[in-house]
C-alpha cells in the first residue's frame, strides 16, 4: 500500500504527513503539493522542507490554469484583500458560510490530480491519497469541501473511476484544530517548518482565519505555536 | 440555470451540447475542453468549431501539469502505440478492463475543473456540467470513470463541494452508442465537423477503438459516418 499526502506545508496537512509515515513507513509515502496561483509560495517552500525533514519524494502540481478564472481572494490575480476575520466572525456577517478564501473546488481539484498522480505513478498498485480536512474548517460551511459528506463522496468517486486502486483517507476530518494540534505534538511534528498564514509577509500575520484558528488550537494545549508572528 | 457542457470535439459530447442547448437555450450553454498533453489537436480544433457553430462561449483548460507523469498511449510522452483493436477485443484479450487509452481520472479531473470553472466564472448561480459519458464506454471496465456508478458519485462530491450550486448531468450515461446517435440525428447535430479517431492523421484511422465504435453506431443507425476514413 502507497500513501500520497496532499502536504499544503500548513500545520494540518503536516500532521498527516507524519501519520501515514507513522501507519505505513516512509519509503510507501510521498506528497503532493499544488501551485493554483496563490498569492506568495511560502506554503509551497514548507511542503519541500516536510518533505526533506521525512525523507519523502515530493511532487509539485499546478491547477494555476483551472483556476485562472476565479477571483477568490487568496489567488494573486484577485481583486479582493484577504480578510482579517475569524471564519466564525465571517459567517456571522455574511449571515452564510462559503468565506472568501474559498478556492473554487479547489479540494476537489487537488484530490482529482493527485488520484490521477496515483494512477500514473503506481497504475497497478493499491494507493490511499491523505488528506488533512478536519471538522473546524468545515464548520458553519467555511469550505463546504472539507466536510466529511465530501470527503465519502469523492472516495467513492475516486474509488470506482480508478477501478478501486485509489482510495481517500482523511483521518483528522472529525476532529477539531485543536486536537489536530495535539496529534502533531504526539507524533513530533516539526511544527516550527510549518506556514499557515494567508498573507506572504515575513512573519505569520495573526490575524487571518487560518492563523486565529491556529493560534487558539496551540493555546488550547498549553503550548507556545514555535512560528513567529507579527506584533 | 447555466450548463457548462465538456466538449472533447467528438461525437457523443457533441449530442450533449446539442441537448443542452435544446432544453435551456443557446444563451445559458457554455463548452469547455482539456488540453491533457493528448498526441493531436484535432479534437480541440472541432470542439471550438462546434462551439462556432452553436454560437456558444468556449473555454479551454490545461491538464497537462497533472498528467505529466502518466504513459497512457493517447499522451504525446508516451512510448505505447495506439492499439488498433474494439474496446471487447482488448479487454478479451488482457482478461480484464481498463484500456490502454485510459487516461489516469480524467473524467475525474475534466469534471473538477469544470466545476471549479463554473464556480468561477457564475459563483452565485446554479450551473449544470453536462457529459456525454455513455454505456458502451463503460462496458467491461473499459473506461471505469464512464460508469453511472461514477457520475453519480462525482455529482454527490461536486454538489457538497460548491454548496449545492454545481450539479451534473450525464444524459448518455444509459445509453449505447447507436442510441447516442440517433439522439444527435433527431438533433441534427453537425456530425461532420466531430472528430473521435484517437490518430492524429488527415482522415479517421477507421480502426482504433473509437472509430470502430462510431462506426458500427453509425451503420445501426442506417445512416453513413459523414467524415472521411481512410482506406
Amino acid at each position: 500500500m502507497k500513501a500520497l499526502v496532499l502536504s499544503s506545508g500548513g500545520a494540518d496537512s503536516t500532521v498527516c504527513v507524519a501519520l501515514a509515515v507513522e501507519k505505513l513507513g516512509r519509503e510507501n509515502v510521498a506528497t503532493v503539493s499544488f501551485e493554483y496561483g496563490q498569492k506568495h509560495d511560502r506554503e509551497l517552500i514548507c511542503a519541500q522542507k516536510i518533505a526533506d525533514f521525512y525523507s519523502l519524494k515530493h511532487f509539485v502540481l499546478s491547477l494555476e490554469n483551472i483556476l485562472k478564472f476565479s477571483d477568490c481572494s487568496l489567488l494573486k490575480n484577485s481583486t479582493q484583500a484577504i480578510e482579517h476575520k475569524s471564519y466564525a466572525d465571517q459567517i456571522a456577517e455574511k449571515g452564510e458560510g462559503k468565506v472568501s478564501t474559498y478556492v473554487p473546488f479547489r479540494n476537489g481539484l487537488m484530490l482529482s490530480s493527485a488520484a490521477a498522480l496515483a494512477q500514473s505513478i503506481y497504475p497497478e498498485e493499491d494507493c490511499e491519497i491523505w488528506i488533512g480536512a478536519h471538522a473546524d474548517d468545515a464548520a458553519g460551511q467555511a469550505y463546504a469541501d472539507c466536510s466529511s459528506e465530501f470527503t465519502q463522496a469523492m472516495n467513492q468517486a475516486i474509488s470506482i473511476g480508478t477501478y478501486g486502486l485509489v482510495k481517500l483517507a482523511a483521518p483528522l476530518v472529525k476532529f477539531n484544530k485543536a486536537r489536530v494540534i495535539k496529534e502533531g505534538l504526539r507524533l513530533k511534528v516539526p511544527f516550527e517548518l510549518t506556514w499557515s498564514c494567508y498573507e506572504g509577509h515575513e512573519k505569520a500575520c495573526g490575524k487571518c482565519g487560518t492563523c486565529i484558528d491556529r493560534l487558539n488550537a496551540f493555546e488550547e494545549n498549553g503550548v507556545k505555536d514555535p512560528i513567529p508572528y507579527e506584533e
